[in-house]
């Protein structure tokens, strides 16, 4: 927010007269999108066929969001200030597209929406109508970085967008129904993660309008005197305006928007012109309470309808079929007077017109809600400067995710000035092993630190705090705000935000398609602590699923890689952050394992996204495997080599393909994914008829489902996760799953047709060592030696063929 | 609660030493179990053969558990209490295994681990330990009923047992952590919920102890002003325990649980003896403020333990390899004096012995802990009563949820007295047409009720608020103390429990196994206004998703269910309510529909859970069809049987079959799912060459998943949902997924092969209807006259062929 000279006068009485018939002019559009297919100024009487024959949005809502829209924009203009608007109620669309009209952001954008009768008729016509808009906030909406479809973050989204953004005010809208949700209610908190020095501020407007679809609102029928504890409880100022009244209303609004910018300024102005060791501020809000469906019918058919729920949606149900409800409409509508809004033309006329900001002052038009347009490019380090040595394969031992956190930190230095990176994690970062960054940068935290604190400070750029979804919704925000970053999480709780991934998918999705929307950086996640490695936590801690929900969106979105090592995680860490509207989900492990390979071949498998792993198999030359060992993931590929070493140490004769994948999509055929093989590339790498043994990290229906059209499909024999997990060591959890050396090496040798009898005597033997590993396991509480300390041989087994 | 007659006591000074003692005990045990393979009783120095070779557990919480369980314990025996112990921190499971143990439970249902050295040995041995238990408080924990493992969940589990329990007491500890979390945010609003009268008492108490696993955890920076505001505006009266010193502590804690105790007796006698018009009552909280790790080591290798992060897991991090630390964890479990507290067989002494309750009122023996004890059987009305007359298939018209909301209601009256159902919703029974069931009850409303509400009702059994996450914890914490219930969403939301839905799959899969817990009764879900049918709010709303998820968990605990109309609705609502210890998903449609089947037809058809519906289909008898229609959902039925109309009128020599998938898990292989068909019954409804055109209502790649390994895989062509959405008509909406009847019936002529150039004809047709379609709703906003009139042809079409 820029430093005001003036004096902060307070609104004139003509102002807020103005002010008043500019929300009557939003009310009608609103109103008229709804209902009406033509007869947009009302020049003749109401019609039936003026009316839609389905009638879908939603009013109740959208008075207030008008009333807001009206009043932010006389401080911008007063003030000149840079505003966004997050509607929560994102049904309410009819009033975003209403505003966005109004100030002329949307015709700007849609030019057929023109500024006349013709421009309005298409705008009611569209509305919530086959071919035209969608009834919500949605990526269509200018100036709208939230849908609002599914409630829960809004608040979250505007405290994403204001990070690093101190010239900004996000007004956001918190709905009465929204406010029960349990990621608003701990949004709240995000108040302790918001430093005025460097990030904007996040003006919430609570608006209790009292009703959700059927019910009363809890927040709305608590007493103003809880609401206020509660509120100051979360560390905010809250300010009241309450009433139904227009005049009054108007002016409670206008003074209280000025108190709290005043507020705002004044906090800001603290952080940043006074000392070093500010304290967490107590931010204003708003406590909003209008009637629901204000301004609307008060009855219909005898029922309650304005100030209750009644008026969530179409307060006036049959217009078209019932001639009373015709009347009332046309009534409620010319309550208006649309005559004294728009001129002959259908324009809005002039002294309205000059109420909206200019330019991208606009909320429809502020560029921060299009953050592709400010998006600059991330400064990225060379990744192969990180790269672990590796001499030979299995030859050293790293953690993958450790490696990759050096990287981070790189990242997160060169990118420290332009403060358009950060890193989210559920107080997971250093649990996670991505502890290097904190050489970088700290935690973020405006809570009181102590001497012993580590690495908590108020301006940190990694963001901890234990709630996934604030973790997503914050990085949602300020990816969509042009900006860049990570997020890390235990694999097994990425699911509480599975619906937000649904929704920033499908945002994606519309925004690819809309050309003025540009791109933004990709929603990037390592999933880590994963499945086969929550030593400490067990059964609760260990579900790889998510993906399966991944790949459930749409193909030009999402990508999923499984880097089997450190080097192979680099690259795909390095290719992530590089990549524009995607959701890119990397599963890597953080414990201690062998490194399979040295950057350079990396380089070349991580760019096929699968490949062969000729030094691990013993395939003869020109001649297909008799088997085809596949694996997806870190414990899997490790599992797959220890089962390949076994078998090249007791049938050296059979021979054996490794092909490992770390982009998941590869399996998927071309037509469905970008990133698909081809049949014939397919074929070449898992033949046409041999069998296949592939050891996968997830749940195994999972590879089915990617291969199901494949020439091959019935040799494909999967192995992964059967939901079978308690607390137990490593070995221990792959064997519960079927998924160990053992098991992977005697369902190949069952696969393999004609082996003699000698391979069934080495069968006998690894089922005797699952027996031995499993009384040895339970007797010591840790796995066998010869599991803890096998390494792949160094320069290939002695069973490795001649000419391989 | 009992009413008190006696006065209410101050704990002695006498008491609070021995409970000081018991508290030792605990903590005692804890670290052992942590630690110790042997010499459980420090009766010879440790040494580090004593030492577990992996260190697995959680040290931070455990003191602070056990000091809430020691006077948990207290209160139960000086007032005769019936206390269950919800462990929100449920990594703490060496706690909540101390105290069961040392109260007898443990021994009485693990006889192994018997009350002296050598049960001891054992005690500690298994903990964390392959073959052995679990860290967290897992379904193996006697008296738990929350595993604590995902975090969030602790108090709506808590509120969901309270409710409808009068005589109990939920203490429920909410950690620092898990405080962050949105879920539990939002849970504390459950208190609008409870009622006094009829339902049992909360006690949460707000664990700060200061540190997550490696920060400060945001509620536990903040002031005592700021979290006594924050708990106000809750509405509760929070009391709080703070400091460091046990003595003190001891005092403090015996005085406020006491206080807090006469408060809910206080609120109990007045809303159970008082007037009909109490309002909410502020009911009491603890906030307890005591260092993390207490008790445990200050400081190791220099750094701060005691009191901060560091004490989170295991403090102590390599007695086995360090003599320093051995030393050091000596001296720390020395410091509990062991010696005092087991006598000379191991066994707990007897003063402390006497400290625990007897029997029912030992919180890990407490049957509402396992809820199957105490479950009675839900009466239900015979469902065939509700049914619709289906004179001919497509005849009549219903609303399917609007039926089975008739059924609801008297499953809600019959089992009012016993007071153990209720229904879900996140504000959503009116809109999903559930409404007569307020015909036997209203909305549960513990705020100010307006006298123009509508069916709210202090006492009502339907529970309405606007979060999933509530609706379901509420549930499984009703279920997971022997009740049954019904939980009806929006489909596209109830992604956000998806992480619920996981963790409850794994309680079950786990409680299964354990024969001491007794079976609860199923979670039903009703997914309606589904992914078809979200006329009004568009593509944020549509998400079919839910059943992949479900389908990963363990077969024998999902059942997904695709009712095509009301009877067949009916049967799978009666049937789901009569199951145990499952997951049962019903999707279905609220929007009126052609109903198919009478109710005889509905249960054979049900019953087997898959058919063919001979009087749609062409066959002739003893001869295998050209094409086999599939299809499962009613929107997906809908369209396939237009598409059959429009291919028999077309087409009449073409050999149709129609098969319609109500249970979902038929399609499973006989041996991954009970509900499979055998490879022979596949084969027989779907043949093992012929193409089968199966329209599916979620996502496509779910039936491929689920029959890949059935002979005639490669036949089966599925249409779904391909995420495609908007605001638009419901035939426009299968139109854009390639989902409608044209497009069914397209896809049939392009896949039977050998087709003349006749329906080359008919295939182009198909086409112009679709983009006579698309202009038609496009121009009119809304569907043309055929589609929406469409009926399936009563008696069967000109087509039908004799003898059918």
């Amino acid at each position: 927010m820029r430093p005001m000279t003036a004096p902060n006068e307070p609104a004139s009485a003509n102002d807020l007269k103005l002010l008043d018939r500019y929300w009557r002019a939003a009310n009608y559009l609103s109103v008229g999108q709804i209902y009406l297919l033509d007869n947009p100024l009302l020049r003749e009487p109401l019609k039936p066929e003026h009316i839609k024959p389905r009638l879908l949005g939603h009013w109740g809502t959208t008075p207030g969001l008008n009333f807001i829209y009206a009043h932010l924009n006389r401080v911008i203009c007063a003030f000149d200030l840079s505003i966004i608007y997050v509607c929560g109620p994102g049904h309410g669309g009819p009033g975003m597209v209403a505003n966005t009209y109004l100030e002329g952001t949307y015709t700007g954008i849609y030019p057929e929406v023109t500024c006349d009768a013709d421009g309005l008729r298409k705008l009611f016509r569209q509305f919530s109508f086959p071919g035209g808009i969608p009834s919500h906030a949605a990526p269509e909406t200018p100036g709208s970085i939230h849908e609002g479809g599914e409630l829960g973050y809004a608040l979250v989204h505007a405290f994403g967008a204001a990070f690093d953004n101190p010239d900004l005010i996000v007004a956001c809208v918190v709905g009465d129904g929204e406010a029960e949700t349990g990621p608003l209610a701990a949004s709240w908190h995000s108040n302790k993660f918001l430093n005025p020095k460097h990030d904007g501020a996040v003006l919430p407007i609570l608006h209790l309008n009292g009703y959700k679809i059927a019910n009363p609102a809890v927040l709305a029928r608590m007493s103003d005197k809880e609401i206020r504890s509660l509120f100051v409880g979360y560390g905010y100022e809250p300010l009241f305006v309450e009433g139904d009244e227009p005049d009054s209303m108007h002016r409670m609004m206008a003074d209280t928007v000025d108190r709290a910018l005043s507020a705002i300024r004044s906090i800001q102005h603290g952080a940043r012109e006074g000392s070093a060791d500010f304290q967490r501020p107590k931010w204003p809000m708003i406590v909003l309470r209008s009637p629901k469906g204000w301004t609307g019918p008060k009855e219909v058919d005898g029922l309650k309808v304005e100030a209750f729920w009644r008026a969530h949606q179409v307060p006036i149900a049959n217009p078209r079929g019932n001639p009373e409800h015709l009347q009332l409409l046309e009534q409620w509508m010319r309550s208006y007077e649309p005559e004294t809004l728009f001129d002959a033309s259908g324009r809005l006329v002039p002294e309205l017109r000059d109420l909206a900001p200019a330019g991208d002052r606009r909320m429809g038009a502020n560029p921060h809600a299009n953050g592709g347009l400010l998006k600059r490019e991330l400064k990225l380090p060379d990744f192969r400067a990180y790269a672990v040595e590796v001499a030979d394969p299995g030859g050293g031992v790293a953690e993958a995710t450790r490696e990759l956190g050096k990287f981070l930190r790189e990242v997160m230095k060169l990118n420290a000035d332009a403060r358009n990176f950060r890193i989210m994690g559920p107080d997971e970062t250093a649990s996670n092993r991505l502890e290097a960054v904190f050489e970088a940068t700290d935690r973020v935290w405006m809570e009181g630190i102590e001497p012993y604190d580590v690495h908590l400070a108020h301006d940190g750029r990694v963001m901890e705090v234990l709630s996934e979804h604030l973790c997503q919704g914050w990085l949602e925000g300020y990816l969509l705000t042009g900006r860049h970053g990570f997020f890390s999480c235990y694999e097994a709780f990425i699911h509480i935000v599975d619906s937000m991934l649904n929704q920033h998918a499908k945002w994606l999705k519309v925004s690819r398609a809309l050309t003025w929307r540009r791109p933004i950086a990709s929603l990037n996640y390592l999933l880590t602590s994963h499945v086969w490695r929550q030593d400490h936590n067990g059964f609760s801690h260990q579900d790889p699923g998510f993906v399966d929900l991944v790949t459930n969106k749409k193909a030009d979105i999402v990508r999923v890689y499984f880097p089997p090592d450190a080097n192979t995680l680099l690259w795909v860490g390095d290719h992530c952050l590089r990549t524009y509207d995607r959701i890119n989900v990397i599963v890597a492990g953080k414990q201690p394992a062998p490194q399979w390979l040295p950057m350079r071949e990396a380089i070349i498998h991580c760019e096929a996204g699968i490949g062969i792993w000729k030094w691990a198999g013993t395939e003869a030359p020109n001649a297909e495997p008799d088997v085809v060992m596949a694996c997806a993931g870190d414990v899997p590929t490790l599992e797959t080599l220890a089962a390949v070493d076994l078998l090249r140490r007791a049938l050296p004769a059979l021979r054996i393909r490794v092909v490992n994948v770390v982009d998941l999509m590869t399996l998927q055929p071309k037509d469905q994914h970008p990133h698909g093989l081809s049949d014939r590339d397919f074929d070449s790498l898992f033949t046409r008829d041999k069998p296949v043994i592939f050891a996968y990290h997830g749940y195994p229906y999972l590879i089915h489902r990617l291969t199901y059209n494949r020439a091959n499909h019935a040799g494909m024999h999967v192995r992964g996760f059967a939901e079978e997990g308690t607390t137990t060591t490593p070995f221990d959890m792959v064997v519960l799953n079927g998924l160990d050396r053992f098991h992977l090496a005697i369902e190949a040798i069952e696969r393999v047709p004609g082996l003699d009898i000698a391979a069934a005597h080495v069968k006998q033997q690894f089922r005797d060592r699952l027996i031995e590993h499993s009384r040895y396991v339970r007797e010591h509480g840790e796995d066998m030696p010869e599991i803890r300390n096998w390494v792949w041989p160094a320069g290939g087994t002695t069973a490795r063929e001649p000419g391989d």
